[in-house]
């Protein structure tokens, strides 16, 4: 199809395709004659992911450009090649301060309470772990015992393991990279959109008499 | 305490909470004597939840004047309060498109499913559920079915439930909302982190070669 055709199939408009052309975001079309390049359906898929990223995800370029650059490298297994996309995505930890050492511990101990084994020494997100656990303990609202955190441990394993068993099997290495991506990104928002609305519905219930908050607590089978 | 004595305690410095009484963000504290000022818990309170709120949440000034507006104004319920305040936190709704109205259909579809009744018809965060649901299904690596989102789902009703029935009951509607605020914030972040941490230990198990996958779907109990 031509950049126009492209164009329409993605809603991604002409100017902005040229863009990610330029930048290396989307692989060069076959030039067909001096006038006309073909673009096909890898081109479809691309443009697709990067407006996915773009507009939910609020993935800035440089980010996009990483993420484009690890699809393309041949990593040794699958796995190699998902937490390289998964750093990329991630955020860069914060500042450490005085109580960083102390918090990546309580970080540390709580990736072996959950099991996670496989999480690498130096993944970003031990100390993105430590960051938040910081905060935490400074703002003291929940002490960071593994129990305070037990249903965010729970939530984010079963959450995990539907999603790692449920991506497609048949799209490739580039597919699933691509699925593995969206999912991070897509379903992470997902994540935080409907837990907000979760609270909004139960806060009512436990502050705003709007049912009958025994009727709350019968439903409602503990931590 | 005096101002140096408050930054001490909280770790923000003085041109910072000189900023935040300028801002209206911290109440002014008691003129002693021509020079002196005293601050007490209210403040430190008050600097440590703007702390988190900068520093983790990465909430915008702006957003903090509107949370302060809302601890102080007397609504009728806590409910209405949290709402107001889960509202100044809430994201601003992507631009509506094409699909919008069909996806915003799917999204109180959803909500139903999940039986959150009480979530208010014109809450934000049903145009920011449609909005993530329609890249999902723009992108189309899931169908928006019910069964699909499941669960995220149920995910987020269980730690809504957990952290809605363990907030502190004594620290007065102030507490109530310093607390709900950095639970929807610093807990949300937490819950990102932990999520892509256990990614990247299933990643390894199910694409790694890392553990025997055998074992991997012996101790998964299904989506």
């Amino acid at each position: 199809m031509r950049i126009s055709e492209l164009s329409d199939a993605t809603g991604v408009p002409v100017p902005t395709i040229k863009y990610y052309l330029r930048e290396g975001l989307l692989h060069p079309g076959e030039k067909v004659t001096a006038r006309l390049t073909e673009y096909d359906d890898t081109h479809r898929q691309r443009l697709g992911l990067l407006r996915v990223l773009r507009e939910v995800g609020d993935v800035p370029v440089e980010r996009l450009g990483q993420l484009v650059a690890t699809a393309q490298s041949t990593h040794a297994t699958a796995h190699e090649m998902l937490a390289a996309a998964a750093a990329a995505l991630a955020p860069t930890p914060p500042e450490p301060t005085e109580h960083r050492a102390e918090a990546r511990s309580v970080a540390d101990a709580l990736i072996d309470h959950a099991g996670w084994s496989n999480v690498h020494p130096r993944s970003a997100d031990r100390d993105n772990l430590a960051g938040v656990l910081e905060a935490i303990m400074r703002f003291d609202t929940h002490p960071s015992d593994p129990a305070e955190v037990a249903p965010y441990l729970r939530a984010a394993d079963e959450i995990a393991r539907y999603e790692l068993w449920h991506l497609r099997q048949d799209t490739g290495r580039q597919g699933l990279l691509e699925e593995m991506v969206v999912g991070q990104v897509v379903f992470g928002r997902l994540l935080g959109i409907l837990r907000r609305l979760a609270e909004e519905h139960y806060s009512a219930i436990r502050f705003g008499q709007v049912s009958d908050p025994a009727d709350a607590s019968a439903t409602y089978d503990g931590p």
